[in-house]
């Protein structure tokens, strides 16, 4: 797959937009380095918690290797599908692919499954710094094992609004043993089998299996028959700190289920990047962090250096059934794996929804220095009701009654070439909801579609989303965070749990003065989450819940702009559906 | 896919196919039906012995629907792929598919694999009578339950020769609690983890979960942790006889691994026809069968008629860790559930080669009034060593030395088309081997390798090919059913245990008179076996060992024949590789 490199900012249409260009230009100069990557993607047995399972690795390994490189470098990754009888698509999560559509990843969406034995090259300009993630795009496939980060550092000589030594990675995780098929047929039925909770948290691909109410109170009834961790399976080194010098740990979720709580002990974090954009630095004890998001944080190494810390990761916001992963944060001169002498932290109450909601709307300002200027009004509105529904015998999530089911072609083959009724294309899907009269503890859930329609928008317009969280069908409402590829988004305001958004009434709360800018955001129980972002990449864009469950389950919706602006599409993406040429 | 219809005798080029062309002839007739068939084949948790797992389902159920038709009809199949993120294909086991060879369902070497997401059309004419099969042929994808009879009757007016009142089918099976995927990523490890024996065997798709050695002796060590079926799971019922009738029992195996003896209490059988040929009738006890095989076998009613009788189907050839499937053969008035008065059948011991070498001698023969003629020598032999080598670190099956591993781009494209280096078409694999200096118990296990070579025959020529056995890396040596995609061969001896084939001194032994012609065969421990059959059939097929743990280590090799001659290719088997077009 190759194809012409495009101007990067030809596409600017609006002055907001310099500040992006300026640093994308830099991705044009004479120091722009291609980064080539080779990689299997095959099953392995693998022991990410301390039980042998099967795993989809990259090279052999679960999660796969850091892509590091700088803003304005070129990534090639070479992928070769050794699955056995499945296909596979790798998603670049939070790199907009301006120019390069198809290749982002989502199968459905921007290209066909890569098949057993072929092999499929991704190619695209990594134009912005920041921390992201490549992830199988496929089914529920990332639940497997399909992950890893990718870190775009500035260029030398561009200054970052703080200091540090040198950064770390930390992916959080969290891990079944069922399989993907296992979990998704469950997801299909009538009645559903829900995936449960996980079986483990995992940092950095490490966790220890160690089912909750045994290790809680070892005599209780079923834990002289619960799996034992094999011997020697411990907590992992995190990394080993040098005293006074300070860290930027680069924290990304891809939970496939749990919003998680990240801390370490001892050690106060000070947030300074979230999801490739510069914040107004905020301290916290600990962070909460949803799957598809990332933060830098920087962390000082200043405490006792004659001891180790725990760094642990907590699920919240749904009722804690996993052992909390811990790893272990050492200090230059101690054992790496000696634990600390202080009892495992216990995180923070799973239920107590009030500080996620704080937390997320104090990093949710721009750095000053950093502030992307926001469009001051949009040129379209979408109200967006998040409802569980039961459609046809099944729960599904929707959104204005319709549940996302991707088609056989993908989307941008389709509108590219004009194939009518290659998706639902009849109607599409509704703007809005009669937000005056629903009930968020008792939403419409009736009458809704699973389909395949697109939300077609004019290229360049400004595109506000507003979604509006209710109780699914067990009366409880989670926490979804929605991802758009494609974009980033500037985030304008969180509702307060259990409050209607109102158009006439709320839209004066929104932020238009510094929002930061994101890929992914928080929906919290019962509230709303108000974005705008401008409709100025070319190509076909998914928007979704990360947790794969709930996208499975249809908690998504498409986007396209400007596809006649894209360039030819790559023969590579076709060969599924109607897209055979 | 669709594609015009070809007379079915244009491409007999011997006297000796005068007969199977007057028979086909009447596929042409005018009472030739178009059976149409839709099947969404998707994952659902099923209890096919009483323990839930996943299976892929053809509409919900494995085993599938029994396909009927008579000689001369059309059978067309539409097939969409519901798995999750895993295609498919489906093999139609026995039909040679003469003018329709990308109908033959092996993907890599017919058709690229149907993807989640799409439909693909299978169409082909039966044009012959006889007992057969579908299964999935796509990596070990079979032993996930995608299987099936299909069985064609003579047209009104055409006598057989005996006689029955009904026909019933009898799919025998066995199966694991372990995915496909744990059991292929096992096998492809180093070392190499077995699959090993399977949980139960399946009689019509229903077995008992029953472990071994708990069922002998319950209080032996691991029986009270050991699973239980649950309440109410018994063996299932086979069939109501009225007797005095005489049923004709269609019998097929489809094991993933096993060899096994079926015999029904107190009858006996006598076998009359072997994948689609009539035989000369052999009576016997209990019927010996092999993955691919199937028979017809007459059983009359004419016991007592008060009680019920186990039919029962046991682990031959491999040591017996495997429960026994029983099922009962109710007379007519009796509870067909109520369990027989006797103790379950014990079967034949597992080890004991001799009656099993015996009873395959016993119906190589054809039935007197329909022998098909052989022609009298060989335009080419093949000899081929079937050993187990090492190989870059893996234990694989290899012949001459060359283990299959299937291209990225099917075979049948890849020639038609003249896609060089498309598969391992730099040097052809090795008709023969050192037949005079190896040792069975000792054979030659170095220099294999891994390639996806091709015999290429001259369309119209006859070829042998011997079979010789040997032990494998652990001393032992199995019995191998070797299956032979898009033609029938004759069967023309099988040799001793223990004993080289020589051609210079065995080939007086093959019998040229009166051979059955099947499509699978066994290769008995340390024996040989040979076979002969005409290069009439336009096309590219598959030939292996129908164990799906030795194909997938590379049991197999193909044959290509006038693929010149193959009519302009469906596009529907394209899309992956370089079959993109």
């Amino acid at each position: 797959m190759s194809a012409p490199r495009q101007p990067l900012c030809k596409l600017a249409t609006a002055v907001h937009h310099l500040l992006l260009c300026s640093l994308a230009a830099l991705s044009v100069s004479a120091d722009a380095k291609v980064h080539h990557h080779t990689w299997d993607i095959a099953y392995h047995y693998k022991s990410l918690d301390c039980v042998n399972k099967l795993a989809v690795t990259i090279n052999g390994e679960s999660p796969g290797p850091t892509i590091r490189a700088t803003q304005g470098d070129t990534v090639v990754v070479t992928v070769r599908n050794s699955l056995e009888t499945e296909n596979t698509g790798i998603h670049w999560h939070g790199i907009r692919q301006v120019g390069s559509p198809w290749a982002d990843g989502t199968v459905g969406v921007t290209q066909c499954p890569i098949l057993p034995g072929d092999t499929f090259t991704y190619r695209f300009v990594v134009d912005r710094p920041g921390t992201y993630f490549y992830h199988a795009h496929y089914g529920m496939q990332r639940v497997a094992g399909l992950d890893g980060m990718l870190v775009v550092s500035v260029p030398d000589g561009v200054a970052e609004p703080f200091a540090y030594d040198e950064d770390r990675t930390v992916l959080l995780m969290d891990w079944w043993h069922k399989s993907v098929y296992e979990q998704a047929v469950g997801l299909a039925s009538d009645p559903l089998v829900f995936v449960g909770e996980p079986q483990s948290l995992l940092i950095n691909g490490r966790g220890v299996f160690e089912p909750f109410h045994c290790s809680r109170a070892p005599s209780a009834s079923g834990c002289s028959s619960a799996p034992r961790p094999a011997a020697g399976c411990a907590p992992p080194a995190l990394f080993t700190a040098v005293p006074g010098k300070t860290y930027r740990l680069r924290v990304g979720s891809l939970t496939s289920l749990s919003a998680l709580n990240f801390a370490i002990e001892g050690h106060s974090m000070t947030v300074v990047e979230a999801d490739g954009h510069y914040v107004r630095p905020v301290v916290v004890d600990s962070l909460y962090i949803y799957s598809g998001e990332s933060y830098s944080v920087l962390l000082t190494a200043d405490q006792d250096p004659s001891r180790n810390y725990w760094a642990a990761s907590h699920v919240v916001a749904r009722e804690r059934n996993t052992t909390s992963a811990m790893a272990i944060l050492s200090y230059a001169g101690n054992d790496p794996r000696a634990p600390p002498p202080t009892p495992r932290p216990e995180g923070p109450a799973w239920d107590d929804a009030r500080p996620r909601l704080e937390q997320s709307r104090s990093l949710a300002v721009a750095h000053p220095d950093h502030v992307v200027p926001v469009p001051p009004r949009p040129d379209r509105a979408l109200l967006l009701l998040n409802t569980q529904n039961r459609i046809g015998g099944h729960i599904r999530w929707a959104i204005n009654g319709v549940s996302l089911a991707f088609p056989a072609t993908p989307y941008l083959v389709s509108i590219k070439r004009g194939l009518r009724g290659a998706y639902d294309d009849q109607r599409p899907p509704p703007d809005t909801y009669d937000y005056r009269s629903y009930d968020i503890a008792s939403p419409p859930t009736a009458n809704g579609t699973v389909a395949s329609k697109v939300y077609r928008l004019a290229l360049g317009s400004v595109v506000d989303v507003v979604l509006q969280n209710t109780v699914a069908l067990n009366n409880k409402s989670e926490t979804h965070p929605w991802h758009l590829h494609g974009h980033d988004f500037w985030v304008l305001a969180y509702g307060d749990d259990g409050k209607k958004f109102d158009p006439e009434r709320d839209t004066n709360k929104f932020n238009l003065r510094d929002p930061v800018m994101k890929n992914t955001v928080a929906l919290h129980p019962r509230g709303w989450t108000a974005v705008r972002f401008v409709a100025d990449n070319p190509g076909v864009w998914l928007f979704h819940c990360h947790i794969e469950a709930h996208v499975y389950m249809g908690m998504g919706l498409v986007f396209e702009e400007g596809v006649d602006k894209v360039g030819r599409l790559p023969k590579s993406i076709m060969g599924c559906g109607r897209s055979r040429t």
